[in-house]
C-alpha cells in the first residue's frame, strides 16, 4: 500500500489526497508536524534530504518527494495526465507556474496569517507576496477565458496543482470577487463526484 | 525551426540552449531584454501570460513556457529523459527541487549582485537567500555521494536544470570549496563533448 507523509492542511499535501481520491488509490496517511521538526529528523531526511512534505512511499518501499512529481507519477496512464506530448508539457508548464509564481505568494501569505498569526515583522513581506499572488490570479483568470480547465479542456493534474492553494486563497486574505472565471473553475472541480475536501 | 525567446545569461534560458546543443536541435535564438520590459509587451504576453523567459515556439507555431516543462518536451525519447516511470518522476522531483528550493536562493542572489549591483535595500534579503542557497547545495552534495548524476546514474535533464545556476553560483557569492562532489559533477557535465557554455 502507498504511504503518504504529510499535513492535510498543506496544499502541497492535499494535492496528493485529492488525486488519490479521484483515482481510488488506497493509502495510509501519516501525519507529519513540520512545526515540531518532524520533517527534519534523520529518518525523514532519509526519505527526503530536503526535509519537506509531502513524501510518498511506494508499495515496493521506494520514496518520492515534491508534490508535482508525485502527481505525475500517480496519474500516469489515467485521464488526469494526457498521453499527447504537447499536452503533457502544458501540464508541467502550469505545475511549474504554480510552484514558482503562485505558491510562494498565495500559500506563503496563508502560512504567515494562518500558521504564524500575522507577526508584525512579516507585514512588509506579506505586502510583497500580496502583489505576486494577485498577479498569479490575473494569469489564471486570463487563461480560463479560453478553456474550462487548464490543459486540453479536461480535468488534469495541472488543475489539481492550482486548485490546492487557490481554493483556500481567502485564508491568505486574497479576495476572489474580481475573478469570476476562477470561482467557476473552483466550483467545477469541487462538484466532481469523487472530490475530496481538504478537511 | 524552433524559436527560443530568452537571455543567455539567465540560467533558466541557458538550460534550453544546453539541451538543444546536446541534442543537435536547430533553432533561432531571439534575445529578450527583461530589464527594458520586452517580456511584458502584449505580443510577448500572448506567448506567455506570465511574462517570463524562456518561451519556445515549436515548428508548428505553438508556444511553451517554463524552462523545466520545455526541457521535458524536448528531451522526450532521448537519453536525457528516461522511459522508466519512476526514473521520470525522479527527474521531475529534482527539477521541482531546483525551481522551489534552489533557484529562488542561488539565482536570485546572483541577480541581486550581478544585475542590480548589490543595492543597500536588498542586503537583508540577500542574507536570507544565502542561507537557503547553502541548504540547497547541502542537499545536492549529500545526494551526489550516492550517484554520479542526479537520476539513474546517467546524464539527464535533472542535471541540466541543476547545472544552470549551480555552475554560476559564485557570481551570487556562493563558495563551492566545501562541496567537492558538486565540483566534480560540474566538471563531469562540462566535459561532455557537446557541452555548450553560457557565454
Amino acid at each position: 500500500m502507498y504511504k503518504v507523509y504529510g499535513d492535510i492542511n498543506s496544499g502541497n499535501c492535499y494535492k496528493i489526497k485529492l488525486l488519490m481520491g479521484l483515482l481510488d488509490i488506497d493509502h495510509e496517511w501519516i501525519h507529519v508536524d513540520i512545526m515540531s521538526g518532524e520533517s527534519r529528523t534523520p529518518e525523514f531526511l532519509e526519505m527526503n534530504p530536503n526535509g519537506k512534505i509531502p513524501v510518498i512511499t511506494l508499495p515496493d518501499g521506494r520514496h518520492l518527494f515534491e508534490s508535482n512529481a508525485i502527481l505525475n507519477y500517480l496519474a500516469e496512464g489515467s485521464a488526469y495526465l494526457p498521453s499527447d506530448p504537447f499536452l503533457r508539457a502544458q501540464v508541467l508548464q502550469w505545475q511549474c507556474f504554480e510552484q514558482y509564481s503562485h505558491e510562494p505568494y498565495i500559500a506563503t501569505s496563508r502560512y504567515i496569517i494562518k500558521y504564524l498569526g500575522r507577526p508584525e515583522e512579516r507585514m512588509k513581506d506579506l505586502e510583497v507576496r500580496r502583489k505576486g499572488g494577485y498577479m498569479a490570479l490575473d494569469v489564471m483568470e486570463r487563461h480560463l477565458a479560453e478553456s474550462e480547465y487548464f490543459v486540453g479542456n479536461s480535468y488534469s493534474i495541472a488543475d489539481i496543482s492550482l486548485y490546492a492553494y487557490t481554493h483556500v486563497a481567502e485564508e491568505g486574505d486574497f479576495r476572489l470577487g474580481n475573478y469570476p472565471l476562477i470561482r467557476r473553475w473552483l466550483d467545477r472541480l469541487a462538484s466532481h463526484p469523487k472530490h475530496v475536501t481538504m478537511t
